[in-house]
């Protein structure tokens, strides 16, 4: 997922850095610091990718046109893809995948339940915020991983563009409407607290909460890629 | 989509075939004549495979489990693969996806809303009966498709067993369980009315249904691999 913020920040604002490399990158040795161990880190993200996945098919199935729907399922397609990984990681740990998740379902099942949307372009916001700024920080964990494992992750997390189609969309979508627009900026101001929460949690090792003075500059950087993504659609965050 | 209906039937009955060849193999011939052109034939798979596609990201999310979410990915994952492939097929022929699929919108969104299913294993039903049934129906008809085409949509359809993993969720739930099983059983009987209309719609060509007495044998061998796929359950069809 970094072509396309490429390509979106260039046309944007003229800045040709990626979204989720700029930030993973601000933010790698403060985010190495506070990675989960392995079991936790691909338990969370084995059950967060499930709930992407579930918010796509939500997004597939409100989409009012067939290549709208076929967005959803080419990003969906790309997110299975790092689930499906995932769970090979947590097999070859000799970890049940499923006891691995479990942990992490009701909070995040709350998470998809706030942040659900009531239409197809709230769907495609919540898509794209939350997969964007999330896959961020497990993009950035990684670099606290285990060697070999965090590189595999780090590969993962980093090799794909299938966002770009969702970003293709929405610009399609908020051209020419500033009602539209409106509405939007305001959605992704609500998704952003929820989402926060859910980063934060990714960064607690079995329920504490690491320190906020390590927390802090941490956020500052994702808070900060996520208005880079607010104005790659000419939003204001 | 073979491997495991070979497994069920196995343990089923003991007979090793697997439904999918079976029901292929038996109508070959009568579907090969009735095969639509390939730009309807790839129209009708693409927008079917997303239809599909979002039944299974409701399943997801309705499913209780962790685990049983992992399975539904891992069957969406390979519905999408068939998506990309199909749309890829369209774009060499220098057809535009969504135009192609846009004729078959309308019949399948409205075969998705009447089978939707009110929970999670009216859903699970519906995603293994509808995809066997019409994942069969193309299979057979790919034999009339012009013959490189033809024979890569054989092996797409043909090369992949996760259907699996909804029997064996279906098995682990009516296990004990005889309610279910005859609400399940009644179900399969009202979703066979609406999977062979659009079976039926798929052998037409520009909305002229082909005569009946060519099609009825062909229905006659899908409704039979249908009642396979109902006994490879316990379940009466």
């Amino acid at each position: 997922m970094v072509g396309w913020l490429r390509r979106g920040r260039t046309r944007a604002r003229g800045v040709s850095r990626p979204v989720r490399s700029e930030a993973v990158e601000a933010t790698r040795v403060e985010l190495a610091e506070l990675a989960p161990d392995p079991q936790a880190y691909l338990g969370q993200l084995g059950y967060l990718t499930i709930v992407l996945f579930e918010s796509l098919g939500r997004g597939a199935t409100a989409a009012p046109t067939a290549s709208g729907k076929s967005r959803f399922g080419r990003v969906a397609a790309e997110v299975l893809g790092i689930h499906e990984a995932v769970l090979g990681e947590l097999r070859d740990l000799g970890v049940d995948p499923a006891e691995a998740m479990e942990p992490y379902r009701a909070r995040l099942d709350d998470f998809q339940r706030r942040t659900r949307g009531d239409d197809w372009h709230e769907i495609l916001m919540t898509c794209y915020l939350a997969s964007g700024f999330l896959l961020d920080v497990y993009a950035g964990l990684a670099a606290g991983l285990p060697t070999a494992l965090g590189e595999r992750m780090s590969a993962l997390l980093a090799d794909d563009d299938a966002e770009d189609l969702l970003v293709e969309e929405l610009r399609e979508q908020l051209d020419g409407n500033p009602r539209l627009a409106a509405r939007l900026a305001m959605w992704g101001r609500r998704l952003v607290g929820d989402i926060l929460l859910v980063a934060r949690s990714a960064l607690s090792i079995d329920g504490r909460f690491p320190p906020e003075e390590r927390v802090e500059p941490v956020f500052t950087e994702l808070i900060a890629a996520h208005t880079r993504r607010m104005d790659a659609l000419g939003l204001t965050a």
